[in-house]
C-alpha cells in the first residue's frame, strides 16, 4: 500500500497532522507495507522569500483581527498540537517554502524524506527557527542525512527539482485538493485534514481489506502460467 | 496514473502484450500522465541457468507432446506476435530469468527499465540470443542504456537486486497474480493477458474518468488552504 501526503511546512494542521497519521498507522496490523510519500504543496507561494514577518502579525493582517484575537487563534491550534505531544511556538516567523519543498526531494532521493520533512517542522514549531536562513537549511538537512553540499547546491540552484516541487502541486489540483494535508491512499481514498489518528487507522483497514485489484479483463487467453502459455486454438 | 506490467522475458504473452499495451496507451489521450513500472515474475523460477535447452525440446517434454505438435502450438504465437508486427524465432533457448530481473531493476535505477526489457524481448523471441550468457547480457543492457561495468557487477553479485525482484514476485501473490502478463492500473484495476490493444485503451480510459480519489473523511476542522487554517472553535 502506497500512502502520499500534499502537506507544507508552514501549515499547523499538517504538522499534527503527520503525528495523528502516524499514530493511525502504528496502530494498523498492516503497517511494515505501507509506504508513504510526501508531495508538495505551498499555501502561500506568494510569499517573499526569506522573511522575518512574524506569524502573529501575518494571521492578524490575513483575518483583520486584532494580535490579541491572533494569539487566541493560534493558542487553540497550539492546544490541538500538544494534545499529539507536539511543541508549538507562536513566535515563528512566516516565509516561503518553496525551497523546503525542494530539499524535501533531494532528501526523497536520499531515502530520508520523512525524516527532513520531521525535521523542518520540529525546526518550524517547536523552535521557531528562521526558514528562509541557508544555514540553517542546510544545518537541518545534514541533521535529516542529507549530505551538506548536496544542500547547499540545491539551495544554490533555483531550478533544482522546481519541476518535482510543481508537478506534486499540479497533481494535487487534479486529485481535487484544496487544502493540506491531503491524505491518498494507493490513490482510491481521498482523507482531508488532520483527522484523528483512529480515522487514518480505520482507513488504511478500509483500503487493505479490500485488497486485491479489481480484474477489468480476464481469462486464459494471451496469458502465460504455471501451467504454461494458453494457445490460439484458432 | 501508474500502471505497474508483472511479466517475464520467457513469456511469449508477455512480449506481445507489451506491444499491444503501448497501441492501447498510444490511443489514449491522457498518455503523458501515465508512469509505466515493470516488476519482475518468473515462470520458472527453477529453471537451470544457464541452460541450452532449445524450448520446442522444453515444451515437448512440458506438454508430453510431439516436436512436431510443439512446432504447431509455438506457430500459432508466433502468428499473435507477428500479427503486433513483431519477429518470433521458435528455436530460441530455455532458461532461468533470474538474473534478467535483476538487471531490469539495476535499469529502473538509471531510468531505461523499459528500454531494457524491450531489448531483452527482442533478443530472446525475434534473435534467439542466449539469454544465459553474461557477456551477451552486458551488451544488451549497455544497449538499453545501463553501464556494462555496473551490468556485470550486478551479474557478479547474486544478491544484487535479489530482494528486489523477490519483493515483486511477492506483490503479485498478494495481488492475486497467478499468471503474466499482469497489468495494474492505480492499483485499482488489474488486467491478465496480453489483451488487445483496444481492452487496455479503455481500461486507461475508464481509471482517468473516475480520477479524482474518492473521499473518506473531509470537512473544514485540521484544513489548511487559501483561507487559512481551520481553528478549533471548542
Amino acid at each position: 500500500m502506497r500512502v502520499e501526503i500534499w502537506s507544507d511546512i508552514a501549515c499547523p494542521w499538517c504538522y499534527i497532522g503527520k503525528a495523528r497519521f502516524e499514530a493511525g498507522l502504528a496502530g494498523f496490523a498492516g503497517r511494515d507495507g505501507v509506504e508513504v510519500v510526501h508531495r508538495s504543496f505551498e499555501l502561500d507561494p506568494g510569499a517573499p522569500a526569506p522573511t522575518d514577518v512574524p506569524v502573529l502579525e501575518m494571521l492578524a493582517a490575513k483575518y483583520g483581527v486584532s494580535r490579541e484575537q491572533a494569539e487566541a487563534m493560534e493558542a487553540r491550534v497550539a492546544d490541538a498540537a500538544r494534545g499529539e505531544g507536539l511543541g508549538y511556538r507562536s513566535d515563528r516567523v512566516h516565509g516561503n517554502t518553496f525551497d523546503l519543498h525542494r530539499l524535501l526531494h533531494l532528501a526523497k532521493a536520499h531515502g530520508v524524506q520523512d525524516a527532513l520533512l520531521g525535521v523542518f517542522y520540529r525546526a518550524n514549531f517547536a523552535e521557531a527557527r528562521p526558514l528562509g536562513d541557508r544555514e540553517t537549511l542546510v544545518a537541518l538537512a545534514a541533521e535529516a542525512g542529507v549530505p551538506a553540499e548536496e544542500a547547499a547546491r540545491v539551495l544554490a540552484d533555483p531550478d533544482a527539482y522546481a519541476d518535482a516541487v510543481r508537478a506534486d502541486e499540479r497533481e494535487a489540483a487534479e486529485l481535487g485538493a484544496t487544502g493540506v494535508p491531503f491524505f491518498v491512499i494507493d490513490r482510491r481514498y481521498g482523507i482531508s485534514g488532520g483527522q484523528p489518528a483512529e480515522v487514518f487507522r480505520e482507513a488504511l483497514e478500509r483500503a487493505y481489506q479490500e485488497g486485491a485489484v479489481q480484474p477489468l479483463a480476464s481469462g486464459d487467453a494471451g496469458v502465460c502460467g504455471d501451467d504454461g502459455c494458453a494457445v490460439p486454438t484458432a
